[in-house]
């Protein structure tokens, strides 16, 4: 499942083939890193004039041990460029924009960062704030489609009340975790922050349940989240038995082998989750592929059902019984079919589609337990499923991003980590794709 | 600027070689026929149990004259397939789609309708119902990915309260008005309806202003507006008078000559207009396309100016001095690369974002006005534009969508006309595609 193109393309032959013929360019990308600094070269910060967020921002770069700028010095190569752009309070104040990136542009690092920070439109009063603010988004976009070598760029709206809140998500931004993260429209609400006392371990102490856990993304948000700190409960079907006790040992954790499509499977999940979980990662799921013309109702029923009516059925058991309560986590795993439908996959699209209504309907009620839900959204993942896809499918899914590669599960599973943190209670109710800014959209 | 290649493909050798080479194949689109009857052929209707819109759409259907159909009678082709899903309150419910979507599916003639009628996620009580409900969109996205031929599916959400204000979108959607319009999710509020006294001239003693009417989009819009009964303003800059002139000759309209990025321009504008207008129409743009790190700032500013804060100065000038009231429709053509950014499109890509803010932030105060707002963001449109890009990008272009060919200018143009309807009073803040559900998206 390895992608033989991008590594030909990393070595002194392959980059000279590649120049000479115009080829895709795939970087290698940068992935966490326990000892390194979370951006790869000094942060070049910057602001509109009246700006809320700069002063927050400074004081926890600084805290982080970051060698932050505030102004561009000659050849100065830097790891990110962060904007704060909630002083822009009309199309006029946009020009902010230009003064900031124009000369910045070329200064980032490969693998670096570009993050422009505002306020959620809905939460703007003016029309012409808000309209200046929702800007914001397709300048982002085209930074994240220009600037390529591995570089990210986000929009993250922090709510009014929420400059506290912003660490967890900045952390996850800046740091190689976000590696196929691009493109991205984030939103930290206000509140206080919990911040974990140990940034390399904000998970100690948590239990968390992962479904699926014996392959793929799932085994990668296992030991993801194990290295994070957490005890793992590694969830998935018994005929992956072996598989998922390979998982649960190389964790410390415990295996659970459970259907979750057996009528009594909530019974059981509970019966086993006595002490509670804070984190759940709904990541099980099939798919059943058929144009609708040709599936038969077992296709229809069986992805509807561990796609979308099991984690309606697991949140129900926990939430109920309060088996998962405050500072409690839940993380869906959608798809981009789920965002822009799939030729061959009404019923994965529908189910994942429902799982984005899942978290955004339940977001206001379980915040009012303390609880966060969100779902991160992958695009072409190198996974065994992927290895299989027909070659030009296979080149077109890796190569149509920002990132011109396919991710790794763990890109997703790091993605799932951040959600999961207790720095990220303010953050729900989002989607965030894990697809490097993929072209496919909706 | 014509498609060669579509042509080609729809002569008798045309359809030989794409057969035998399995290359894509354009259909030829149904477009707008005033004679024609609103679907190529009888109207499939179904209904999940305890669903609230069949009633009203067969009433609305019947008064139409359509040929509606509550079962599959063997053999039958049918020229849509509309479903009925506001019954469905739960994930177990969405089998209703399969059971009605499964035997229907190869019976829709070529560019047939798929409409599938829903209740928008955050009008639901129930989380169960809000999940079940935002599911439905991954059905349609994928159903407009599968069915080919010139195919269309939306996924159409009706508030509450607007049963008796479907109409006006359904005849869209169901005509060849809406040929290049597919995947889209549109909101039909509560409210009562206007119905046009005569649906072929719904904007009979209308006054529209359409920007940037010399040419391309603009100049489309005002024809298609004038044959719906519009009396047509045609604004340009002077240097487009010529052509300018043409457009409202042909549209018997009146040409009004105007910089709009002059000082005084809201001055004169209101000068003349003293009558008012019932229709605005913001087409005028520019493109200066460079990479933010080769941009000079006039490129910023004049791409800024014109594409955003143009549209925010003619809104004020027109809703402040009361010359657009109660019945007012004002539409804004934003872009893809507003939705998705582009590279070398940080300027255009921005202030389309922007005027997407802008629908969504003066929606709610202009509806207390009797006013909408609203956008289409046309994708790839044939245009003397888009024949000056590069072959291969135009190929991609064209066919990377559900219709495998690019739209023309009169697309843009109906969708517009629809949105300027008195009958389409309760659908604002929306931003509608024309694209063809090009697989291009955020």
């Amino acid at each position: 499942m390895g992608d033989t193109y991008a590594s030909f393309t990393n070595t002194g032959l392959g980059r000279t083939v590649v120049r000479r013929l115009g080829l895709p360019d795939p970087p290698r990308l940068r992935r966490h890193d326990p000892g390194a600094p979370l951006a790869p070269g000094p942060v070049l910060l910057g602001a509109a004039p009246g700006g809320r967020l700069g002063c927050p921002v400074r004081d926890l770069l600084d805290r982080a041990g970051t060698d932050v700028r505030g102004a561009i010095a000659g050849g100065t190569r830097h790891g990110a460029l962060i904007f704060d752009a909630t002083g822009i309070l009309d199309s006029a104040g946009l020009r902010a924009l230009y003064d900031f990136f124009h000369p910045a542009a070329r200064s980032v690092l490969g693998s670096g960062r570009v993050v422009v920070l505002g306020t959620a439109p809905e939460l703007c009063g003016p029309a012409r704030e808000a309209t200046a603010q929702r800007a914001l988004e397709g300048l982002v976009r085209s930074i994240g489609k220009e600037f390529g070598r591995g570089v990210t760029a986000q929009l993250v709206y922090v709510a009014p009340g929420g400059e506290e809140a912003i660490e967890s998500t900045l952390r996850f931004l800046l740091s190689g975790r976000s590696a196929y993260v691009s493109g991205q429209v984030i939103r930290v609400g206000a509140g206080p922050a919990t911040a974990p006392a140990d940034w390399d371990r904000p998970l100690a102490g948590k239990a968390a349940l992962v479904t699926g856990a014996a392959r793929g993304i799932g085994a990668a948000t296992a030991r993801v989240l194990a290295r994070d700190g957490a005890e793992v409960i590694a969830l998935d079907v018994p005929a992956a038995g072996d598989a998922l006790a390979d998982v649960a040992n190389e964790v410390r954790g415990r295996a659970l082998q459970l259907d979750l499509t057996a009528p009594d499977s909530g019974e059981r999940l509970a019966a086993h989750l006595t002490g509670g979980v804070d984190v759940v990662v709904h990541n099980a799921g099939i798919t059943r592929d058929k144009t609708i013309a040709r599936m038969d109702a077992a296709r229809w029923d069986s992805v509807l059902d561990v796609n979308l009516a099991g984690p309606e059925r697991i949140n129900d058991v926990l939430v109920e019984r309060g088996l998962i309560g405050d500072g409690g986590r839940i993380v869906g795993v959608a798809s981009i079919a789920g965002i822009a439908g799939n030729r061959g996959q009404t019923n994965y699209a529908t189910a994942k589609a429902g799982l984005i209504g899942l978290v955004q309907s339940c977001a206001p009620d379980l915040a009012g337990r303390g609880i966060t839900i969100n779902a991160v959204a992958p695009g072409f993942i190198e996974t065994a499923m992927t290895a299989r896809m027909p070659v030009l499918l296979r080149e077109a899914g890796r190569r149509m991003n920002s990132m011109a590669q396919g991710g790794l599960p763990i890109d997703v599973a790091e993605t799932i980590a951040w959600l999961a943190s207790p720095g990220s209670g303010t953050v729900t109710g989002t989607v965030v794709r894990v697809c490097g800014q993929s072209l496919v959209g909706a």
